[in-house]
């Protein structure tokens, strides 16, 4: 079968015929519906030889945000229907520890010793025709179409996880949340808090068609600037917002969403940019918390798919044939996707 | 000043002369804005002496859902601006137990002893030209419309008290609520739901008007029948409700909602019919919370007026001068009343 | 290889041979360190034919409280060590729903088509020299003493889960913890209270010396009588319990339950009795959660060994030989067991 | 009446005459039992004429800790009985706005034009033989000793507060808690976290005398040092700590904290030191919130009275008389004092 693979490091990725895989103990062979190109895929063929916190090695399928039908299941594996679509929660951690054990793979306490993060993150991914997957990281998708599905084992994921941990600041009437870098993460993360709160939503982000779009989503937007501060204050008469959610993580932004926070809220950095931000003690109102999350949890995902199914989040996507697996990934590197690209390999 | 007192039980309020009232200390003497009519005063002077749980005695203002205008403030009030409208919390209670420290005085520790439940209910009410409440109580409502927000402090307190205390199980991507009885409280409690969280809204009632009524809030309604249970479970795809408000409390609408809950889910009673329901361990799905609620906080308050100020609350309500207060309460015992019945004194 | 085995409803089980079992994909094969006997198993075999919710079929080797070192792996298995001493969480739901994906095989969401309900509950258990179950129910023991452990897969892990839920209402100084019935999981119960929370522990039991049990364990009685209720809230200054464990579930003690309950309370019925509680709004403070559990998820099984391992819980329990399993069931059937009784099939 | 007075900036305070208060509306006269003598004392007279965020003006009567017995109640004050011993609640805010509502003054809104912060921040304070307070910041002390209790309305509330918005992180077995500087608020700290969990207590100071008395109340002590990281996560198995308390707030020491975490838990820092910390995103595990607190709420007081009169919280202190109030503040200067000196104007 023909699949996009990860060959070496400071290499971009090629298209080659591998083996059609075979589903072991407890796992699922899946016809891939769609496979989501992810920035995070870009970082590992070009940056992850300096900088590899995960230790991946070269030689596996591209693709950590799967969809597809279920082909065939292997030893062990009941309750799956062929033929039906699931998508795939790409993180695979022991499987039996702690973490593991509350569908939280993200957290493995094994993660030094496994031999991958997940699928299509050192263990093959979706950018085939085919992949396999463990049975548990199966969450069906009904009648929904797979396909504009993909991209939320990840994009969808990502910001639901760290939504959901700040809902408590959100619950009830005059909350304010910040978003901050209107990508894709961002983009499904204004979508989500429209959905699940009743919060004023303030957005930001450097492009002013990103923030036109926020806008169309329900969003209040700012511009950078240095007055930007000052303004996000002003929105929230003068008291700053219950949460922020940063989806770029440079200093400039935590800063931003720190200076922006009202009493005891709640500032979750996703973006992994990795910059230093300077805390201290006077330095924002009290009890605020300052955190970072990770991708999420097969529950997580099983509520994205509601969302999902329900319209309240819609997947903004541009599908490529296997073909075309390339050349979507040379749009990313070059900076020229607007939502997510989708490779449909069976299309 | 004219105002509509409660003379006895058993006997229709009057509307009489009596003397404005002079703020004591830490008091505020507030111009009414508006006055609610409630169920629970026509209880009062129809059944209370019968059955009066908080012992209230004949003999005064009646109307516990007020606001203002600031005409006076007493000894030791500062920050209080005159003029400026506010919302007025009815309950007060000892104000300097634990209960009252956080605001809740509904559920003061020193009940017993206090003179009084709260304005309207003991102490003398807003169904007068002038009321005075403790500065405490106000809730500023700057610029917005004084008379449609009174009713907020009870029919808009109480649902988003009880909303609030079941957010938590409400809180992500396919969740059901359901909605029993829809009168002044339960639409309230619609558009409560509807506003800060993402649920699917099951609504019911006996009246179709307010079922379609509900409809237009977004909910979707289910009319009584011996198949009811079976449509709400259809409905969330067999699952059942994660929370369930009863605004009735007879044992049909306990049983209907007990019977319609989701594993882990939360089912409160508000309404205070007071009947019973045949609890057992195996007549409810695991961990299914069966609770009750009684009104709300100060800070509750303060959100429902967010709520009020964002246009996530619209108030349903008919006005009446002081010439026809009485008119308003007789309409109330007549069943006539469609939405919130608001008294104007000066207008 | 000899096993306990429910051949018939009605009948008392029978030690025979049988084939010693082989892993399947994804499972673990263990010598059996310790297996628990437990009052179900009695309601199994007794009462199961006429009222049988679960659909339990007879046939299968008893035993659902398990420990035992790992002797092979199936197809699939890594990262789980010969020879190493674990704990088996008992329930195997479907391994892909929702629930199954947080360890809560409980409340699988397929249970209706699952083959058994866990280890020992149609599935075969650990009264017997082997047993399989799948990986992921293991929990590692390190060197703490399995057979002491195993009990606490049940007789901890339910009243764990019940106090888990409640420990935010025992949050804080001044609380009061009420628990009901101080058989094998009431004690355990108040050891995890005395462990976990600063509370006052109030205990009461129709049988003295279980109530002395409690007391050296740190818990304050209180005898059953017509003036329990009173007593109990004498205790805690008239305001009542803020949380209430009924390890038995008939209507009396519900009912005591209920009535020593403090605002905003959380009761949680344990004990499956199944007798019935008349709710009613005026029955109990405001916002009481009336509430049941049923054993519980594999995390809080995790730390459940943690607090053994600290000495924080310590089981009770009596061992018995593989010839006297049969005695510990008939001792059990007698009412004449202390603790709980652990057959060691290897010892 | 003798006062200890606080007449200006960088001017040790004195000793002198003033008029006897009398209680304005809401008000209440105390006879004070006990004032605690703090180190944010020193501060202010000694640093805060260049650093003074809350705009502090020279000319009031010192001590913000305080105690005494009711000796006459203002105009609108009932319930409040002469002669019983009540703990006072320090900071004062505007009272009427959304955070003084749920009697959590310290982070009101309107303290930008309050005219104090409290009870013996701006205000007159309890280093007097009277003092005055609102009477919603007394919390009853029933027959407690109110000379022992004064220091708990900082130094026992600050931990308090602290430690109850981290219980969630330390709820159930196997948790390990972190406390560094184990001056007053450190030591009993450890005394809460002690009695409210189930946790491993690792504590940390420069003194070891300070490590010893933690060590006599059940913490586990792991001295200064360039290993100090690897040893407390050796404690934990590996893991991390759950929380993390820091009652110095140097760079060092938040360094510390951050380094010592498990994956989501939640890092408090407590003391003002003010000093930065370089966060970054990599720089801590997943999930791990770090926040602030300041002081506690009405309600907290409320339950640090109940662990007071459980002796579940224990002050360490020594009396001074009136006469010896300023060698009390002397030794603080100094450093001399361990545990809290307890001024007794009344003794």
């Amino acid at each position: 079968m023909r699949a996009v693979v990860f060959d070496d490091f400071k290499t971009f990725p090629v298209l080659k015929d591998i083996e059609k895989p075979t589903p072991g103990p407890g796992e699922v062979l899946l016809k891939v519906a769609g496979a989501g190109a992810c920035h995070s895929d870009v970082a590992i063929f070009e940056d992850f030889e300096a900088n590899n916190p995960a230790g991946l090695k070269p030689g596996f399928v591209l693709g950590h945000e799967n969809s597809g039908w279920v082909e065939e299941v292997g030893p062990g594996v009941s309750g799956i229907t062929k033929g039906e679509a699931y998508l795939i929660y790409g993180p695979i951690g022991c499987q039996h520890c702690r973490a593991c054990s509350r569908g939280q793979d993200t957290y493995c306490e094994n993660a030094a010793t496994n031999p991958y993060l997940g699928v299509g993150l050192g263990r093959n991914g979706g950018m085939a025709e085919y992949v396999t997957a463990t049975a548990r990281n199966l969450v069906p998708l009904g009648d929904a179409d797979p396909v504009a599905a993909a991209p939320l084992s990840d994009a969808g994921l990502t910001p639901y996880h760290a939504i959901k941990l700040a809902l408590p600041k959100l619950n009830g009437g005059g909350k304010f949340a910040l978003v901050i870098g209107l990508g894709g993460l961002g983009l499904v993360g204004v979508q989500i808090l429209k959905a699940l709160t009743g919060a004023t939503i303030i957005a930001t982000d450097a492009k002013p068609e990103a923030m036109a779009e926020a806008e169309k989503l329900g969003a209040v937007t700012v511009p950078s600037g240095s007055d930007q501060v000052a303004k996000i204050r002003e929105i929230t008469g003068g008291r700053g917002v219950d949460a922020a959610f940063d989806f770029v993580g440079i200093s400039a932004t935590i800063t931003t969403a720190m200076q922006s926070m009202a009493l005891q809220g709640r500032c979750t950095i996703v973006g992994i940019a990795g910059q230093p931000y300077d805390w201290s003690f006077f330095g924002a109102p009290y009890e605020v918390e300052l955190t970072s999350t990770y991708w999420g949890t097969i529950e997580d995902l099983y509520d994205v798919v509601e969302l999902y199914k329900a319209g309240q989040v819609v997947p903004q996507y541009t599908t490529f044939s296997m073909d075309k697996a390339l050349e979507a990934y040379q749009l990313l590197v070059d900076g020229k996707i607007s939502g997510r690209a989708v490779v449909t390999p069976n299309a």
